[in-house]
């Protein structure tokens, strides 16, 4: 089962050939001909109780995790979010738990603008287990595919990275308990903030883009794979969270390099779209960094760091080997 | 927890006021503005195992349901198929049922024209949870609502009612095994046919429309309410399924009554399209039933029936409350 990952299944049993116009499996949102020069985005995420949340996590922040994986998805298509669906089944009717899982997560459709228009509620002995659907509008031709990357183009990261793996592992105990660090890096993972505003200031200026779910080399080596070509970061370059400064070096490396749930977002740029680039995130207000080059070839070379722990790192965060864990 | 029916609990958390020019939460499907003359149809559904379906159910009958119940509420509004995702925890990697599974469902994706564009995978050490949202069109305020019955309207029913309901009893063992009983009902529970074809045929000459998912009265309630009338059948007009022949009278009629998992459409059109009705239902190879009228006032009265059966009926196939003993 080991060998088995998340990826290989999907593309081996789901993915068929998209008809002519439309986008299938393979991206962070697919895509389908809706009406004249736009295109629809179309993102799907399942939230398993005990694989992606603790069973404890307050509810307002999960109703709000929900929804924001799959904004982050929009974003990272350059999509401009339009309505969402959600369906949910629970082990029994919690009416404080429901209030606050509703609220967190209507309080981000509201700021989105991305209303909750459909649903599905069932019971569930098993568990709570939530999947959300989300639907973006983006100008044909204009969205932010992975398979976009050129060489020479720079890489971009927004935001910070690492402080969600951080937290995960301190809360799973492979960590010793920092009550200190807990509280500076909990709240990245459980209320990220996912970047559609800046996502679709993009469209236009940005050529690929992902979201970093997964962490920032595997999500990044999607770009690459769909791309046909490689890419060399400097790591002291990477905008590492304020959070980790006291964190011990090696694993906040691995934090920044493999540490996923982030949902930043990672893209590339023609070298001539700097200054724009800049003057747009900063009329976002999102901090963003130039973090590496787009070359030719394959593979991904991370200068500044031990080569082995980017070998480690690579394996980033996959729900069918890696995330055991979180029970 | 008896209380509280699936429905209430949308109602209270989820359901928002939906921007103009969207229908939300409350009909089979929500409505989104997406192109000058057209909305986008989007529905959503959960299946947990142990709930919806039995963990020993064929993997291809289940791969066709799971996207037959979601093309069955597109039907229920009239549009036209464009896409789907597809949301997927599993307990493990079993490839012979992954094969299984996806070629159920790539089958009638490919007859419905309704490919699968996204998804998502997941470990779920819990059972198997599927979440599908299909997306299709239609024609601006054309979309059969469940508001939009009319006095005077006549009320109609697609294919057969009851053998669900029976297969599902006997192979919970509510009901004394029945090898010939089960063979003749089982493929209507296990591989139900959407109305997806017929549906959009019925836009421009029926009114209001849902799909029986819950059961006929209960389903038929919905436009009722929504469309604030009353609503007369004549039970000896419904087309019971011919398996159900042998099947003890007061259990049929509970069966074709209150029996959910159908996924027949039942519709209302004014009595001047009958003739209309009749040749589309034709063209279409699907048999329809006139069953009774619209009225005014409140409430629903089935003529040829005992009073404490249509009682017992209209409870219908609420998750929450009547599904416990699926595991």
């Amino acid at each position: 089962m080991e060998s088995d990952s998340e990826f290989d299944l999907i593309a081996r049993y789901f993915t068929r050939p998209a008809p002519a116009g439309m986008l299938g499996v393979g991206d962070d949102c697919a895509l389908l001909p809706i009406s004249h020069g736009y295109q629809m985005a179309v993102s799907t995420d399942m939230l398993v109780q005990g694989q992606h949340f603790f069973p404890d996590v307050d509810a307002a922040a999960l109703g709000h995790k929900a929804l924001a994986v799959n904004l982050s998805d929009l974003a990272a298509m350059g999509a401009r979010p339009l309505a969402c669906t959600l369906a949910l089944s629970l082990p029994k009717v919690d009416h404080a738990w429901l209030r606050g899982f509703s609220d967190g997560f209507h309080a981000l459709a509201r700021q989105a603008q991305c209303p909750l228009l459909g649903g599905d509620t069932t019971r569930n002995p098993e568990g709570v287990v939530i999947s959300v659907t989300v639907m973006g509008e983006v100008r044909r031709s204009h969205a932010l595919r992975r398979d976009a990357a050129k060489p020479g183009d720079d890489i971009w990261v927004s935001g910070s990275l690492g402080a969600p793996e951080i937290a995960l592992r301190l809360m799973r105990g492979d960590l010793a308990g920092n009550p200190g660090l807990l509280a500076a890096t909990r709240k990245a993972l459980e209320m990220p903030v996912p970047r559609w505003r800046f996502g679709r200031q993009l469209v236009g200026i940005a050529r690929a883009a992902v979201d970093i779910s997964d962490g920032l080399l595997q999500d990044l080596g999607h770009i690459l794979d769909a791309s046909s070509c490689a890419a060399e970061l400097a790591y002291d370059a990477l905008p590492v969270a304020p959070a980790l400064d006291k964190v011990d070096e090696s694993l906040r490396r691995a934090a920044v390099l493999g540490g996923g749930d982030v949902y930043e977002l990672c893209f590339t740029a023609a070298p001539v779209r700097r200054e724009q680039l800049m003057s747009v995130a900063r009329r976002c207000a999102v901090p963003i960094s130039r973090v590496g080059s787009i070359v030719r070839g394959r593979g991904l070379r991370v200068s500044g760091i031990p080569e082995a722990e980017l070998t480690a790192a690579m394996h980033g965060f996959d729900h069918f080997r890696h995330n055991e864990a979180v029970t």
